[in-house]
């Protein structure tokens, strides 16, 4: 383990420790009526996921110069809006997975009426919770929400998800392969970067080098976990096989050493994107270089 | 049929065509990829409904000397969030409901994967348009967008979905029972009039009388839903018998004659609470008296 990853795995550690806590006063206490649905909605949201998507939030604001304690509501919004398609995306008329993080499936312990009505409830607090989070400043709150409804919408993640679904697991051609990834788990990581650099107050210039960064990313993170996929077995990821396994994969189409080379390829040019910021986003580079390693 | 009846007939009739064309534009192109979800979407919310809530929220508009064409975008959208909650309330973990509207569900046609994906993507939308609809007035945006959320969430229309589901078709009490509507139907209704009234600037005074008016006519058309569930055959309302004919019924738990009394009731305290209002809020009166109506 290098110096960055140990710097890495404690900010990691770090940003997890005050989103649940923060996770846990934002969502409705699980002792309140309904009491099921809230129940539902926690045992999703708390059951240790990395808490990647409000890192890299973190370390926007880090880059930016900005309070990331100011920023921990809209973090904790699209981790609500990353488990919402968590949960979906195992029902049995999507993947039809059993398990996720090393646990039950949500609508296999709460039944699939409660898990969908959950994952909608989460989607809808991010909204509040992210309105909320703009303040008193209008344009910015006009932009998250427009923001937020271009990475959810047909545009974004529910685009990517359809097409995966049409795929039927079937080979797909390359054109097909990036629009599902770019959309399916690029959209999310896009959001939530610029989500975090318009609430950071990001100069135009600032918001479009993150972008180009978080646009790499995406791309980088899909191949890692791709080849994760290949090379790991599913219980060492804390699933057991379903669908997902003869689902649409980068490495499986491109093959695993021309993958890594990608994945390189892609960190690089996220590294890149931030060549116009000093010492403060090296937070930023250095995730990037930690999600690619996950894969090497 | 009255004058009143005529007239409302017009209104509604007027909105309706009105709404559709702005919903057509408002929706992504069918063709536009991918198309299958955006032709999920326009199944269902071009498919014939009555456009209660919209008409209610262009009487707020009246009420309130706001030009209701500006309220047209935030009538879609809260068209939007109700059909998203019909097409989850039809899938087979839900109601299992094989109609609606006089044509087949929209799970039987797109599949549930779909069905689920399309009615997220129209509350997803309606937020996006909710927003807008706020053009430059921050304070209204931050109201509405709150309004919103609660309307939909655990406090709102999910809770009642949860616990309706929770009764399994089984009696329950005269609370839950109360429960169930007002936030079921209740909170939509109750939801559409206080984001109409936020949109047309509605002093304090005003927005609280709307609030009374909505709570009574929310109660008053789901006890006049549920007479025509009993006096009605399903066929003649659309839908063939599923689960919702065993499902939570006020006029099944307290009988016909007194629900049509509660019916007047509730109109009638709907009406009295415009009393502060001038001959501008008699589309408002129509329209409650019109809902009774129907179940008369």
């Amino acid at each position: 383990m290098t110096e960055t990853d140990r710097d890495i795995t404690g900010f990691l550690y770090e940003v997890k420790a005050r989103l649940d806590r923060r996770l846990d006063e934002l969502l409705p206490p699980a002792g309140c009526y309904p009491t099921r649905v809230h129940e539902c909605m926690r045992y999703s949201i708390l059951d240790g996921g990395k808490r990647i998507r409000p890192a890299l939030m973190a370390g926007v604001a880090e880059a930016l110069g900005a309070p990331s304690d100011d920023l921990l509501p809209a973090m904790c919004a699209v981790e609500m809006i990353h488990v919402c398609s968590l949960i979906l995306d195992d029902l049995p008329s999507m993947d039809d997975a059993q398990m996720r993080h090393g646990r039950r499936a949500n609508h296999l312990v709460y039944g699939d009426a409660t898990a969908i009505l959950a994952s909608i409830a989460l989607l809808n607090q991010a909204y509040a919770v992210l309105s909320d989070s703009c303040k008193d400043q209008d344009a910015t709150r006009k932009a998250v929400i427009d923001q937020t409804a271009k990475m959810v919408g047909t545009e974004g993640m529910i685009a990517g998800q359809i097409v995966d679904l049409e795929s039927g697991g079937k080979p797909v051609d390359e054109n097909t392969l990036e629009y599902i990834e770019s959309h399916k788990t690029g959209a999310l990581i896009m959001g939530a970067v610029r989500i975090a650099a318009l609430l950071s107050r990001a100069k135009r210039v600032e918001l479009d080098a993150l972008t180009g960064y978080a646009r790499n990313v995406g791309v980088a993170y899909q191949i890692s976990d791709d080849i994760l996929h290949l090379t790991h077995k599913p219980q060492e990821l804390g699933k057991v096989a379903h669908r997902d396994e003869a689902a649409v994969n980068y490495a499986r189409v491109h093959g695993i050493e021309a993958s890594r080379r990608s994945l390189e390829r892609f960190t690089a040019d996220a590294v890149d994107a931030l060549k116009d910021f000093d010492r403060c986003a090296d937070r930023l580079r250095s995730l990037a270089r930690y999600l690619a390693d996950r894969a090497s």
